[in-house]
């Protein structure tokens, strides 16, 4: 968290669609109340923006009233080394909303809630819209190049269906072995159970499916601090 | 999270004074409401219960009503191998709280708030309040023996006048070298800068202290997720 760089570094926003280079765009609200009373830019100055599907852009700032208008100066756009999906079963109450904005900010690709014999997810419109607004704060903090995907939730054996060919698959389990790397493949899974654990033919199947036990910790987690672990675990290893 | 053996397990309570064998005691008004109301505890069941610093007791609950009343069966105290304390500097807003629960549950001694020179902290008694009773519930949650201690800030050059020998110590730094792993030493310190990172000349003192960096991430975090992910870090290092 040293940030001298990062303060030194342009304001980083969030913008869907990016355009082409020479472009002027108009900002959405939740950009340019960020941009204008949040970093308080001013006219003439350069910002960075990305897509959150892998394109940053240099923009400058030509206006910000009435709105807040950039100019696109350059894009480029970043491929992705190493990538991370958290499968998570429900945790209690809201404890999901801290969970959203860390994973974003280990920059986790997905999180894909986990219906399970033991919890299933209640997700409203509202916390949807919530968690997405927490992903898009999270990319910005990270000046990362792509949002965070918050997928509908989907009961534990059509997410088993789902999983691309190659990928590393870890099952949060304090029975596993110590010392784990999350290794050079390019997708990594990590599977946690929801508030009160996945069962035991949850479990007889994860691992069927190629999912190794790996112990996060050697105490009890709750659910989403046991996701976090396992995201700040992938995130460590990315050497 | 399998929590089979935790279901099974009796309900786990926080009681700061546990007094001997034999002795009953009578409840206070938070863990009277969990066992009573939460867990649905009744008359002759078994409970467990530490008193944070080390005991562990077998209890019986004798009633519930007017008072939660429970009897000491047994008690052990409980040695610890190895132990971390947190010293962070202030995070952005109220995101402390989530700190303070997660750093609980990875069975963090000590958070030790630092005071930098880009960022002090301002702890109200209500926040300091709500933050004892988030380390509590998180005592509970990891069936701990041994309640995170939320200490005074400090000023970051008397945090390192405080420094026990031998205490393994390392700075959340991104220009660290990754792959390293706690090591075998009883204690270990992980210092997180504040928002805004910590200032040239506390890097430099930090590391003529002994501090070594290392990475937790390969993208920016925030101060609080920092500190989580150095917890995850040496929570995963236990073997």
């Amino acid at each position: 968290v040293s940030r001298s760089r990062a303060e030194a570094a342009p304001s980083f926003i969030y913008v869907p669609e990016l355009g082409a280079r020479g472009d002027e765009l108009v900002l959405g609200t939740e950009e340019s109340h960020y941009l204008a009373r949040v970093c308080r830019a001013r006219a003439g100055q350069m910002v960075s923006g990305t897509d959150g599907r892998g394109a940053v852009a240099r923009l400058t700032l030509i206006s910000v009233r009435p709105q807040v208008r950039v100019r696109l100066d350059a894009i480029e756009h970043e491929d992705r080394a190493r990538e991370a999906v958290v499968w998570c079963g429900a945790p209690e109450g809201a404890r999901a909303d801290c969970l959203v904005e860390k994973l974003g900010e280990f920059g986790i690709s997905a999180l894909q809630p986990v219906d399970c014999a033991r919890a299933a997810w209640r997700i409203t419109g509202a916390r949807r819209a919530r968690w997405q607004r927490v992903a898009i704060s999270a990319l910005r903090q990270s000046r990362g190049s792509r949002l965070m995907l918050i997928e509908p939730p989907l009961p534990l054996a059509a997410a088993l269906e789902s999983i691309p060919p190659g990928a590393s698959r870890w099952l949060a389990d304090p029975g596993g072995s110590p010392g784990q790397r999350p290794g050079p493949g390019r997708l990594s899974i990590g599977a946690v159970g929801p508030s009160g654990g996945f069962s035991p033919d949850e479990i007889a199947l994860l691992q069927s499916a190629g999912f190794t036990p790996i112990p996060l910790a050697s105490v009890r987690l709750r659910s989403e601090t046991a996701a976090l672990a396992w995201a700040a675990w992938w995130a460590a290893g990315a050497d």
